[in-house]
């Protein structure tokens, strides 16, 4: 693989997920007030996953891990970052980041927009050992991050203890341990340790 | 390994490197005036070197050149951002950046730190396969940004084009074929084709 039209469709795949640097997510930073954006989001995740894979309660395949958190989010670029706690929009916007995945993957050579329509349809089921993990990971990150902020958009939003619960605690189905470090997370925000 | 005290010290380091996305590069997003941070940066080093991985000329463990493109840059949260063309800094802050490595993946439990600072210092010997193409990446993405800016930071440093040459063919050590590529784009810029 080195024709040149192959090398052209891939140099305008990287250059069209740079936007994926101008989506901002709910969340902020660490102690921040500063949003984050998807890209540097993606990084964090994956240097979680690398470091946080000794807890999974399932052997893992790291390279799928990564490649799985590293793209699950490029078809925001398209459909915009959706608020876990959104009932409405989580529920319409998947055949939105279908047709995104479509679209942004289908730049590549095909059997490159082939593999990666597939790993985020994986990552997306959330059936297999790893995509299970990323998704813990995923759910953790945030409410790592609004611990650190008050709260952050569980205050910001008055989201009920209880739906905190209900939906993070799909993080066991990746990581027991993981789990129980998250609940005390949402525990002590809402003072219920 | 799921004891408290081993699950606190990744804690500490998962929110230590959230300083990575303050670090400021030189360079900025294409076909924009918005400066690039590290953290952003590292996800896209880490997509295009599953998207180019193709074009290495030699057999890569993609785990191993995911993880050196995840943490090459976390020793900037202490040393901050060298510029290539500054022969200077280049040379002075190795032994600063040694020093970070120590510190920060020093903040993880003992065989998870060992293997990461290994993991950094096989990336700056750049003697593997895994290394040199992941080098290659590094030196290729700010490329392809300047010449989307204009020429971007060899504009605004006056950087000879005999200088971006030599400076930059090491990309070959990786693969010819992307090191072709870039040649085109410094050619074009300093309009030597
Ligand atoms: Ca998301």
């Amino acid at each position: 693989m080195s024709s040149s039209s192959t090398l052209s469709k891939q140099v305008q795949f990287i250059h069209e997920i740079d936007k994926l640097k101008y989506v901002e997510r709910m969340t902020c930073l660490f102690n921040s007030n500063r949003h984050e954006n998807d890209a540097e989001h993606s990084w964090h995740l994956c240097m979680m996953a690398l470091i946080l894979a000794p807890h999974s309660d399932q052997p893992l395949d790291m390279l799928k891990v990564l490649k799985m958190l590293l793209i699950h989010d490029i078809v925001e670029i398209d459909a915009g970052d959706t608020f876990l706690f959104d009932t409405q929009k989580s529920h319409d916007n998947m055949e939105e980041e279908l047709r995104a995945a479509h679209r942004i993957f289908g730049l590549l050579p095909k059997d490159q927009a082939e593999e990666l329509i597939e790993v985020w349809k994986e990552f997306e089921a959330a059936e297999t050992n790893e995509a299970k993990f990323a998704k813990a990971i995923d759910r953790l990150a945030p409410m790592m991050q609004n611990a650190s902020n008050k709260g952050g958009t569980w205050a910001q939003h008055n989201v009920a203890y209880e739906t905190v619960i209900a939906k993070k605690q799909r993080i066991k189905e990746g990581s027991e341990s993981l789990w129980q470090y998250a609940k005390v997370l949402v525990d002590k925000h809402y003072k219920k340790a």
